[in-house]
């Protein structure tokens, strides 16, 4: 029967010549509920004699970044990055030495840091983010991501995007979606890279801006970054942003924590099909496990509450399990 | 020698099958100096065997829209709409009757309505524009397109694109280039016309937007409108535009008027081949004449003063005269 089977399965397989097969494109997802949600999701919306077809130019799909096609523990790459820039100019500023949260960054004290809240980070963004060029910013994240490691698994973090996930997008792309990066990182931090890692080109990149101003320098026109916040992209700044950038509805989108919330419920309250996830950490050994629901541990980087969860359920939002349905993680993994 | 040419050329065009023929794609564009640049630009940079290469990638190209791909006379579209929606309005605000700038439309007076400057047509747009939800606003907007009348061409403005431009926006995309709209209009009032109308979908619309506040009405999430200016995509605003919503530079670059002049330098300023046009308005036979430059009257609506055709003749920008280049301006002319 085994033979029989595979045979089968062949002959099936050689006459689905013009559709990407699924099972061929998500080979790093255990069978399960998130596995089917996503092929029955595709399969009707691109099922023309079907009732829940949507044309190809209404198939938008965003994805928060951090924690959900990425790590974001032990800390944001972001902060990493502005910690390790913070760092790099501490010498032409003495004052950090004692001034929070200058200070919480050179003695690395990450706890430090999460109590200097928000405003901290603000500061910190304004402190290692502006006060160049727009070309200049572009190429000190380039070098940045060149050379940096994650502390964990020693690696680029440009090589710790979820295989899982990387799959889901190119099976979304073969079948005519439009994917974006909607997220609450600096958009300008991420599009040096997006491409690369994602197949996401940089005008397909939602994210929290500051304000330039444009400079006449030496006859050659320059965009100075200045220290000043333009747009978070984040909670309900998600669809404030997706309304603004990208001008329509999602049908599907993808999350990790409180801050998709809202991304998430827009994107629910269109008409038609609809398809909403969310990662859910609870792989400590091979990755990471933060809560606090199901009891895991609070954390500052990418909150799950336990209300999320009861309003994905409600709500029918697909939870997937790291731990369960993620066959690997990492495309480094055997 | 010359038939010899000629066998040649005949044989290289047969085997560029997979091209689209300049000559075919640009028949209201009569031979000259604009047409020549289009068509020597897109072969350079899609010749893979040729120095000025560009990956398709790479192909961005932005267009103004008042004034570029369709007319910003008598007054910008827009103001058109903000008029009518004044007057919708105004049975409910009494004392507009005899407060600027509402006063000025309600008595149809286009001069006072300039006299009232900038100021003035901020008050316009947040009395017309905002109060309302994102998708009550859509409505609106499409109800208005389908009514409205332009008053000199009695069409409706979405009949009005310039039928050259929409040769030239079909022919970049054919060769792989990606067309945005960068104007000093507001996002969301182009947004629900320029897919049917340009072949451009809302995502690749930039402009200029209004503050919006995520809501959740009777259960239902909502984005309303504020009555509170986000961002002027217009002059200096346009580069900071292009780098915030596409984050990378055209290759290629449209407008008519002072305010395009930003983006023109930020497109030129970039490295290889570039390619910057501006419509210059001098057939008021068919269109309008307006500069000031070439002794043309002065316009509110899209001013092209003569220090502007001076940077296009030193940086090598081709302005296009209408009168002369353009076999004819709308698709509705014989």
């Amino acid at each position: 029967m085994k033979f029989r089977a595979a045979i089968v399965t062949l002959f099936l397989a050689m006459l689905a010549t013009s559709t990407v097969s699924a099972d061929d494109a998500l080979p790093s997802w255990n069978d399960g509920a998130s596995k089917s949600a996503i092929i029955e999701f595709v399969q009707a919306v691109t099922d023309k004699t079907g009732s829940r077809y949507v044309p190809p130019e209404d198939r938008i799909a965003t994805f928060d970044n951090d924690g959900t096609l990425w790590p974001s523990h032990p800390t944001y790459a972001q902060l990493a990055f502005a910690m390790d820039r913070i760092k790099t100019l501490a010498p032409k500023h003495p004052k950090w030495k004692t001034k929070q949260p200058f200070k919480a960054v050179l003695d690395n004290d990450l706890k430090a840091l999460a109590a200097a809240g928000e405003h901290g980070l603000v500061e910190l963004v304004m402190a290692s983010h502006a006060g160049m060029s727009t070309a200049e910013f572009e190429t000190i994240v380039t070098d940045w991501f060149a050379k940096a490691r994650h502390p964990r698994f020693k690696r680029r973090y440009t090589e710790l995007a979820y295989q899982p996930m990387l799959e889901l997008l190119a099976f979304l792309r073969a079948n005519a979606f439009k994917t974006f990066i909607v997220s609450g990182g600096g958009v300008e931090f991420m599009r040096p890279i997006t491409q690369v890692v994602y197949g996401i080109p940089p005008e397909q990149v939602v994210g929290s801006t500051i304000k330039t101003r444009y400079e006449v320098q030496n006859g050659k026109p320059v965009l100075m970054r200045l220290p000043e916040i333009d747009f978070i992209d984040d909670k309900t700044g998600k669809p404030i942003g997706i309304n603004k950038f990208i001008g329509r509805r999602p049908i599907a989108a993808f999350g990790n924590s409180a801050g998709d919330r809202e991304m998430l419920q827009w994107t629910g309250a269109g008409n038609g099909p609809r398809l909403m996830m969310l990662v859910f950490h609870d792989d400590s050994k091979r990755e990471y496990a933060y809560g606090p629901a199901e009891g895991l541990p609070d954390t500052k980087f990418g909150t799950f509450p336990a209300s999320l969860m009861k309003e994905a359920n409600q709500q029918g939002w697909v939870v997937i399990s790291m731990k369960k349905e993620w066959a690997r993680i990492f495309a480094f993994e055997k």
